[in-house]
């Protein structure tokens, strides 16, 4: 796999590269949830092994419902404008986000497209896979790498489809819901394709634009690999106009979603304890963390939406420096230097729990002052 | 899906259709070991639930090395023509083989592709998604559905790629060694890749193309599903040249294989008894069940080198009706009329245990004597 497309949250690679132990690294590369997993979980995975000697049902019914009966209820509190009703038909589910957005770019077979820099690498690997030309829209960083709607209509040539992910990924930063209904404005009678990532909407869930479905211009992928703690299980959905999923579908290898993670999807979203708990901790840590990284003179941190927080590193020690050593603490962040439109003064990190977000902070003061 | 895509093992579909409970039914339309899950494979799962909180390893090094060591037994055992040793950079890990039929397609850019009937339907649905122009070959019920190397090498021309699955899916027949050798050998010095489909190879090793590789023109694809009954877990595996790898790496999702798949992979290949077991157990109750099936004066079986059985119905009543007369029974069974070149006289069986065999026998004999 090419440098620019490197992850974070490779564990096994870090605890061998620094003889460490897997549990003894606190990872603070992926942006998982730091209350790990919900309970039931567990008692789930246990009850179903015995399942794992049939194939998971190609057509996924009984999770579509899952997810759509949750949708419905958000969609009612961010009172949806009757645009009409979801059905199984405009949802689709995959192995983590990834393969949502592997079958957008196949299904619509991209030619021209738009994306925004820095920003998720596997948008442009997708594209990369089918010889799509990719326009960028370099964010600012003196802009606090806010996305404008107009610099995107400004770019809207021929373009079949853009990605825009929301939050974004590794900046934090949220566009409004307003900006994004003027942007799909501007696509109304074009064929142009917004995938909105909402991949990190859950702790910031008044900014989802669920409730504008479905609409003829608008795909939105959901995670739950980091809201539920469960990348390794690999589970995403994605919501867009029944054409579109119908093309999506023809594309998609059929039980791609595992057994586990079908199972498991049908019982997180009634947990609502979790996702309540989740959201006060994320805020409250975040604060913390964020504040604590300000109070540090050589960085800058950028004010997040989710569960990271984009770093600035104002000294002369570069991310990779900085992570090699952290790594040797066995601290792991993620080194941005291989983000387009970033370079190795940039650093992402998660938002994890008290003791961690302290641990992080005295090692960092510790190398940096 | 359109319905020639449809596969069999949708076990919650037929419980709904039929107001059965899933464990009521036998299911003899997917093709799973009837010895069940290896031993180690529920304690290897409830050990790792805990590491479902990160990411797989995007490289899987771990579960590569453990394929490697199993297929370096195997080619000693098959005395390996010393083409050179196979290294992790020949091995690509899947959401079971599909992903790696899909991979294949990708990467290779298929224009002209050869197929062959009847044949696994995911070939088929992977080349229309590249729009590859597709020749078949249509293989004759009056040579009880023998593949002939000769035909396949009449029909390339400008092929990039052939897809051969031996054991055959759904006819159980096998091409020998020596054709497929003498196939490969009219390859060399074309750029025409032969993706060798050995899903079912397991129960029938001595035929495998394992020692020829790495070679240029050969993918050998591999599943774990049926032999060691995971369907529910997804994982497969595919072998073939450096360059070919390396290219399919490029158009891989990261993470496709989900962290209990890849765990539970690097143990399976050590249980050598459930391997010993199992072959025992196929052959001699694939012998009991065609020995069965040939009593049956109007059903006509096809000599099977692995655990599922083609079966001609000599009678009236379609593949359809006697699919539904026997899921009224609790009784699952392949109809083969949506694979091209057979029709509604033909059913596929999976080799299963005795009592459940004799269940197969004894329903069969009631509705069709």
């Amino acid at each position: 796999m090419k440098d620019i497309y490197k992850h974070g949250g490779n564990i096994k690679e870090v605890a061998k590269k620094y003889n460490l132990k897997e549990e003894e690294i606190i990872d603070f590369s992926a942006s998982i949830n730091p209350l790990g997993l919900p309970t039931g979980i567990k008692k789930t995975i246990l009850r179903n092994i015995k399942n794992i000697i049939h194939y998971p049902d190609p057509q996924y019914v009984d999770l579509k419902y899952s997810i759509l009966e949750y949708l419905n209820t958000e969609r009612e509190v961010l009172s949806a404008s009757n645009q009409g009703k979801l059905t199984d038909k405009n949802i689709l589910v995959g192995n983590g986000s990834s393969e949502l957005i592997y079958l957008a770019v196949y299904a619509i077979k991209s030619k021209r497209s738009l994306l925004i820099s820095p920003g998720f690498s596997e948008y442009e690997r997708a594209l990369h896979n089918v010889n799509s030309k990719i326009n960028y829209l370099i964010l600012n960083e003196e802009d606090e790498f806010n996305i404008s709607a107009n610099d995107i209509i400004d770019r809207i040539n021929n373009t079949d489809i853009i990605f825009l992910c929301n939050p974004n990924n590794p900046t934090g930063r949220i566009m409004l819901k307003e900006d994004i209904v003027y942007l799909l404005e501007k696509l109304q009678d074009t064929s142009t394709i917004l995938v909105l990532d909402e991949a990190f909407i859950d702790m910031a869930d008044k900014y989802s634009l669920i409730s504008m479905l479905p609409h003829d211009n608008l795909y939105i992928l959901r995670s739950l690999t980091k809201f539920f703690s469960i990348p390794g299980l690999r589970l995403g959905y994605g919501i867009g106009s029944e054409k579109l999923i119908g093309e999506m579908e023809n594309f998609k290898q059929p039980w791609s979603v595992n057994q586990f993670a079908d199972l498991v999807g049908q019982k997180l979203f009634s947990d609502r304890g979790f996702i309540i708990k989740t959201n006060i901790i994320i805020e409250k840590e975040r604060n913390y963390l964020f504040d604590g990284l300000s109070e540090i003179k050589s960085l800058k941190p950028y004010k997040s939406y989710t569960n990271f927080i984009l770093v600035k590193i104002n000294a002369s020690i570069s991310s990779i420096i900085l992570q090699d050593r952290l790594a040797q603490r066995g601290i792991l962040i993620r080194d941005c230097s291989n983000f387009r439109a970033l370079n190795d003064s940039f650093i992402r990190v998660a938002v994890r729990n008290r003791n961690e977000n302290k641990k992080l902070l005295k090692e960092l003061r510790s190398i940096l002052i």
